[in-house]
């Protein structure tokens, strides 16, 4: 256990709520798998929240979330245009290759976000057997970077993507960070917006596990049945994902979350804009604060305040804020590296503890 | 939420200590992706529990602990010879064939066990590059029949296995089951009778989810590191299967918990057996109860006591018990029989409810 | 070089007027890729054998052929019934699991033709998310026991098969074998049954390499095109398949070599029949003589005549006749038997070698 | 038929050597799959070639050769680092992550070639679970640029690879025109410079079909055996791949077919520079001219002469050149180049037909 830690968002616990929602349930049978009265509940919540019009499915995981998405709307020749730093790129160990046999085609971006003019010169070779076929653009909102596309940047993008004969996918793994920043709805960031098929997550935000596929394309994505049981996503004991996302759900739970965590990544990026030997290299719109900071005070900082190195090369790191940051884990921090900040004129850097 | 069931171990709710384990670890921030201390702690006593010499991952779900282990131990050109009953062949939407693209070759058993005998005929072709290439016999102990292969069993079939330059794999969805039943350890009967690779489960037996793979062949699979990763079934917050497996290992919850799903399966058959209309069509040694019933009864009876078909035709219904069974939904369910084996004769059959 | 073989039909060598037609189009330049002249050419000429209709793309090898054709109508959760001894389940190495990573369900059959008889019991568990979903019914014309479906058979397997939703495959690696032994033409046996996707092959029958898939289902089948690049079964120098099959196709000559390899077959089975200790196990209707032999006979008589066993335990052997199987190889064999029937009688028993 | 094609060098008919030798072996019964004495006496040739310590197997294609390469060296969870431009990346069809469920990732070249300094950036992330793990480096000599690896090149690259646990392979559609371009044997450009699995194209220099896998690490690779039937590669009528192998052996058939091919580049190149409106791209080395034209003489040009745009933005031509290209086919594209020279002038261009 470590006392501070900006390193995930999954580094934090259980909400209570959910934790009581979890007790709540956990008495009697019920029928397993998601025959349940418990899930078929959940999912008409959630189909609400997301406009009404749309197919849902509960999974174990992320990553299982993203490749049955992107596996029932693929086949093997496709490819799926993604930026760079996305999850599934760089963080799933090759999942979705795993499981789609299709390719990612990565396209570099200054902050985390595609544009119809990043992916234009992406596109190309239609028709063409000798070349993957292009399917699916890919983005996640908000992005691994912390940022946020705004509701004109999706809308702008979704017409983009369909102009073009694909589709879109969003992987909504800290979703409810970017509707939190931009103060608007689940739907009017997804379905309103034109997306096709979005994860909505919950295990970074407050749940024990459990993640949730939202289709809009109910017509395309029919064989998630199947797909999600292969995959292996498929859970026995669905009551106890069920009763996670109704208490997640009930007061918009997952909004007070995220904001919490939202203003902590804030707070901390303000803090830290008062040293110059720091640079905060994105938008801190979600919960994540990018920060480049001098190679000694990171020996210095990280056994103490467990964070992850995003660019070694440039001495980037990645904090993450998440709904049991408090203020006094920020204070704590700023307090040693305006230790730090001190110790460096005198030419001594010590570890903190 | 069922009043009764019989339909499935996993139609049962959470035990209350495991409940309990899941609030004691809820609080503070903690490594990701088993990179924790409770992980570390419960590996080492599940070590323990296996006999020492092994290594461990914990999984998600059960589908995904059996695919990641075959998957560490086969080519896409092998196959894996198993019981025609077994779950991966039955019941996983090919997740097998998804994840390893080898082949699975079913083998007609009596009462889902394999022998050297059973097997015997169906290897061949080796070296043949036209064939797949056997590799592993895969097991299910207890089986999906609720029958329990006996050490001395096991010893000759690891034997004859390994005698053919093959590997066994046990999945142990039900390993507790089959160890209450025998009345042994749970290395007695995996690493000590030659075992390469097993599962344990938890969720089918008081757990809320999280199943542990067991390896004694650790140099075969060392990469179940990373195809763990990219199945989907890396879980993020793994604490809360550490804490799980801690309380299902104190003072062997698990064996305390199947001897009473056992016990309830045998006095289920016990007062099954005093109708002459019944018959209970295979041993009753771990959790299940596999009898033919009239199909006017199955047709009155199911909708109270929610049971599954095994084979339509002949009429036989799977009733499985588990550690929430109580001795009064059996009696109840015997009432409901000793009713319409009345009303049989009055020729008169409505559902009971 | 082997002097004479019963083996395979591949073992023979390729038609004169093939070979010629690998001279004639052996001049200039070409588009590669199968966007030549050539191709289009044969495309056409195929289309109006198999009915006009259809779809039609040339590929490398048989079992290409096979995969690429189930690929184009699985999902990785469905299912493939087809015969126990079919091509795609004994012989191909897993291929088809490779490439679709679909299950196999093999039905066992005394004649290795499928009847909905046989497939009904397979049926079932449609919908279930926990099972394969089957698509499929694969079948051989003619079957790898040398017999034939008769047309009413293949229309009655047909209109079953799609009154169940499913999907009629046809491995035609020796179609020509079959066409010749009805006396009927190509069409008459695929599109006017309903079969939906047919190979023709042409290397058992005459011809060097080069095979062709026929869809009836041209909007099922739009992605062969992909699938056979990333089969990696697209063939760059086109014009050399295209050019076999306008030989192949030009008065029927698929049809004469198939006569003459059936009529081998007949004489051999015809000849074999003489003798008491020897049993044909199958109807000779196509090419392949199955036939049980004495033990000692086949040691004696296999390093001369180049035959594969088919049940080691029965002393069934295959014995495969082709266009260039002469009179005088069968008469050759048969005057070694009839040694063999001798020597018995004084209990010697020599390599006739 | 075109009659000029600059287009590929799989554009060109068949050597006659290797038609001759087609026709030679096209007599009598032989083993198929591999086991005849024709393939049997090749392999030893073309291991002698190699340089002795080597397994090699015989495929139909240049894109199954590189599958069934990566695919024995490769787990699902790896990945494979190559040019941006590569064959496997580019012109496949996603076919590598279909065979092997791997990534690609590919590095941008200046001249489609990979160096230890362009390596460096892309390790990293070895051992951690969430990251793919890389594991060949893939290079094509000649490259898709036309240009070729010095023999130090090679050996640099090689240790280089060899020093970070990875794997060289070397795609070597074009191995010929390597070899004649440096002025070396096989031997001296693969076993020699620490290559571990290569492949030896022949298709696109003289032969009809047909192409081997050499492995210098045979206790890696002795599963090819499986991958290759398994992959749909295995060729049934083996001989009549062998004899064409032969002919391309025989007094190195292959170096004078793509020392021509090299020399008509050469002098194409060397005859477009005399154009001040024409760039030529890259070095020439093998059989290749990359080159930038005025985008209406591409216009008029390209129905003639037959060649694809490598890069449309820079209106970036490729001319390939083959072992059938001719001075005049050479002479008379210039001739036409001269008068689009003169047309410009004018501010006339018209179709030169």
């Amino acid at each position: 256990m470590q006392e501070i830690s900006f390193g995930s968002d999954n580094h934090s616990a259980v909400h209570p709520l959910v934790m009581a929602a979890l007790s709540e349930v956990n008495q009697g049978f019920c029928f397993g798998y998601g025959d349940d009265p418990y899930t078929e509940e959940v999912i008409a919540l959630l189909r609400d929240s997301f406009g009404g019009n749309c197919d849902i499915w509960m999974v174990m995981t992320g990553t299982g979330a993203n490749v049955i998405s992107l596996q029932a709307l693929l086949h093997s020749f496709n490819a799926v245009l993604c930026p760079h730093t996305s999850h599934i790129n760089v963080d799933e160990c090759g999942a979705v290759q795993k499981f789609t046999q299709a390719r990612l085609l990565p396209i570099n971006t200054p902050d985390g976000k595609l544009s119809p003019e990043l992916i234009e010169p992406a596109l190309g070779g239609r028709g063409d057997q000798h070349h993957s076929q292009k399917k699916i653009v890919s983005i996640s909102q908000s992005t691994e970077y912390g940022t946020a596309y705004s509701l004109d940047e999706l809308s702008a993008l979704a017409e983009y993507v369909h102009s073009k004969g694909l589709l879109l996918h969003i992987d909504g793994a800290r979703l409810a960070n970017a509707a939190a920043y931009l103060g608007v709805s689940l739907k009017a960031m997804t379905s309103e917006v034109g997306a096709d098929v979005v994860s909505f997550g919950g295990t970074k935000n407050g749940m024990m596990f459990g993640e949730a596929i939202i289709s809009f394309v109910p017509e395309l994505t029919q064989n998630i049945l199947y797909f999600r049981k292969q995959a292996s996503q498929l859970y026995s004991k669905a009551r106890f994902i069920a009763a996670q996302y109704k208490a997640y759900l009930q007061d918009e739970l997952w909004r007070s979350c995220a904001l919490h965590a939202n203003r902590m990544a804030s707070l901390l990026a303000q803090e830290l804009d008062q040293f110059p030997q720091v640079r905060v290299t994105q938008k801190v719109q979600a919960n994540a604060v990018f920060v480049i900071l001098p190679p000694e005070w990171i020996k210095a900082l990280q056994p103490r305040y467990m964070f992850y190195m995003w660019d070694e090369v440039i001495h980037e790191a990645r904090l993450m804020c998440s709904f049991t940051t408090r203020e006094e884990h920020i204070s704590t921090l700023i307090r040693d590296i305006r230790t730090l900040s001190e110790c460096r004129e005198n030419g001594i850097i010590q570890n903190l503890q």
